[in-house]
C-alpha cells in the first residue's frame, strides 16, 4: 500500500461527495478519536486472555478489520491535510522511542 | 513504508523490552484511543480555520506529526496481534465506503 | 440528584446482572471513554456555530442527553469503584484551577 | 453538590476568563473526551486485577480524582451549553437500561 497514492484517491474520493469544507485537520481529528474509540469498544469487556483470542472468531476479526481501516483512513487524510509526511513523522518518533527506551543490557 | 515489516520490527522491539505481556489487543486499543485522544488535544480550543493553518507552525507540526506517528505504531501493532491484514481490510472498508456513499451524478 | 444514592442503585443494579467481574476500574474508564466519544460524535462534522444550536432538534437533544447520562452514570460507577470522593475531587480540582488560571485584573 | 449551582459557577468563571467563545458544546465535547482519555489512560497498562487496587495508592487516587473532576467538569458545562438538565437525562437513561437489561428471574 502506497499511503502517498492512498491519500490522492481519498482527496478525489472526498472531492467528489463535496466533502472538504468538512475535512478541516480539527474535524479529522475528531472522527480519527471516534473511530480509536469504536475500535476500543471491541475489547470493551474482554478479559486480556479473551481480547488475544477475539479475532478467532470472524465476525469479530471483520469489525476490528474494519475498524483498524477506518482510523487509517482517517490518519492518512488528517496527514495530508496537515502536511505531514507519514513515514518521515514514523521514523522520527521510532528514533526518538529507541532513545526514551533503551534496550535493556 | 512497508506495514509488514514495520510490524516485525515492532514486535522484536517489543521483545526486546519485554512488552509482549502487556501488548494484549485490548491494551493497544486502548493505548491507540489515548493516543488519538492526544492527536485531537492539538485541536482541541481551536477554530476550524485555525486547525487548517496549524501546521504552518513548525512546532505544532512536530507534535502532529509525532502524534500521527504514534497512533500510526499502536495500529501496526493491533492488526499484528489480531491478524489483521491492514491493506486488505482497507481495500475492502473502501468498498463498502463507495457503496455506502455513492458518487453524486 | 444525590451521587453517593446514584452509586448505591447502581452498584445494586450491577449486582442484579452479574455485571461486577465485568466493573474493573479499567473497563468502566474504558467504557466511559467510549460513551464520550459517542458524544462527541453528535458534533463531529458540525460547525462551532452548528453545535451552539444543535439541542434545538428535539431528537439531537434527546441523543445528547443520553450520552450525557451515560457518561455520567460510568463515571459515578468509576468514581465508586476506585473509592473517589466526587464532591471532594472537584472542589481540589477547582481549586487547582483557580490557582492555574487566575481571574484577570 | 448541587449540579445547577456548580454551572452557574463554571459559567462564570469562564466568563471571567473570556472563555465563551472556546466553549462552543462542540470545543467542550472534544475536550470532555480529551479529558476522558486521561483518565483512561491512567489504567492503560494495568491488569484488570492492578486497576482494582490501583487507588490504594495514594499519588494514583489522586491523579484519578483529578481526572474524574475533569470530565464531570466538562460534562456540566456542555449539559449547560446545550440545555440538558442532567438530572432528568439520567432518569430517562436509566429507565431505558431498565428496559434494556431487564433483572433476570
Amino acid at each position: 500500500m502506497d499511503l502517498q497514492t492512498l491519500q490522492t484517491e481519498l482527496r478525489q474520493f472526498a472531492i467528489d461527495r463535496r466533502w472538504p469544507p468538512f475535512h478541516t485537520p480539527k474535524n479529522l481529528a475528531m472522527a480519527l478519536m471516534v473511530e480509536a474509540a469504536e475500535l476500543a469498544e471491541v475489547f470493551q469487556w474482554m478479559t486480556p486472555e479473551e481480547s488475544v483470542v477475539a479475532s478467532l472468531d470472524p465476525a469479530t476479526k471483520e469489525r476490528i478489520g474494519d475498524e483498524v481501516a477506518d482510523v487509517l483512513l482517517y490518519l492518512v487524510q488528517l496527514a495530508d491535510h496537515t502536511g505531514i509526511d507519514i513515514e518521515e513523522a514514523v521514523a522520527r518518533k521510532r528514533d526518538k522511542n529507541t532513545r526514551k527506551y533503551p534496550k535493556p543490557g
